[in-house]
């Protein structure tokens, strides 16, 4: 398996301490640096961002994000958004 | 790990008595001490306020706000809000 | 902790008797006296009364509320909605 | 507690063989005779009717409400919906 | 109690091999004889036909609903719709 | 019972590779030859075809669908979509 | 059985290290290699890319999709997407 990932959180828990970008239902994306997660994919992010329309809006610092809120997780976007 | 976060709900546990803010899926925001919370994510506010486009509408003191209503809690943008 | 409020729950349990605002996901509001509620968040108010746009547009007496359909809770905040 | 209430399920059982006002989620009313609920708030209303806009629009004899449809029952407002 | 109905699944039992008429949440109504259910409320109807506007618009002979998707269910409203 | 179905995923069970159609959450509906289904009604279709509108609009070959978008399964309109 | 599929989840553990196409209930589809599934239906794509209206709107490597965002996966329509 690339990068040795097997089960979907494997690749969450090789994201920590990385940046990451998260899709939000609302149609938001936040980036910020992946510090936890759980089973619920609720996930704390430091310094993090909202983004709208490619965009940085908002600047939220230490946030923690609900899982089922959240559609999509990238680990190697973040620097794009 | 960043201020001793290694689960998302360590974030929560050190915001105790601090102010946050609460994004609620309708739109709105909260921004109010916590003084309890729960896996659901139910959290208790003391001395609450809503927030609509950036300005203070409403005061409502102690209030419970359900955790499948909430998209994000940020601790250190409460003041920002 | 503010008021003896550990977990959430503790804010509902000392509100019983006193009177409560509501907020539905639909956008309307109740007020009401709490009689009982439960870790699904139903609750049973006495003299309820349905609000919108800040005017009191209906009166139902007893009424059990469903709990999914609860944003917030605000016990201090009924005799000003 | 008023009426012998002390979890929101009461106010339920007493309401059995007695006419309640049902809110559904889709903003339509039913009115009926309480025969039966459990704890998904299933319930089972004898002689309901369906109301819009305050008018009796339909009649459907005994009829099942699935319970996650359902915002509020209000046993002591079906004779004035 | 009438018709012998304790719990609400007693009056869904009570209709097995009988035509019944089925609200779903996006506004269709089925009508069929129900041939089962299951706790979840998934029904299988025979002889389906699908009911828009109070029009018979399709037929679908067997038929699986899943259980989320249904509002209520009243059996003795068949023959009406 | 007609057909021996005693419980709703009978019906699923008597489909297995036969053709079935599905309707969606989102309007679309899809047909193709059942070939496995559980509890949750995710299913599997081979030669699934896209229908919108009484069109076939695309083909997509071996498909998973996930049961908590499903409204209803046909095994006997499949012919006629 | 076609293709030895007995129960759902065996086509995607048949897809793994395949491209695959993920339907979102957003409207938005994704294709990327299938490295890993779980039984809530989170997948992860390996070179993940967005499609919108048949176009491929935005590349983000390895990605994370939470199950209960998706309406149907396709291992073999990605190369037709």
């Amino acid at each position: 398996m690339v990068n040795g990932i097997e089960r979907p959180l494997d690749l969450l828990n090789s994201a920590k301490g990385k940046e990451i970008l998260v899709q939000l239902k609302s149609g938001k994306q936040f980036v910020g640096t992946l510090l936890a997660f759980d089973i619920h994919i609720n996930v704390v992010l430091d310094n993090a961002k909202e983004i709208e329309g490619g965009e940085q809006t908002k600047s939220y610092g230490l946030t923690f994000l609900r899982g089922d809120t959240i559609v999509f997780i990238s680990p190697s976007s973040a620097a794009k958004a």
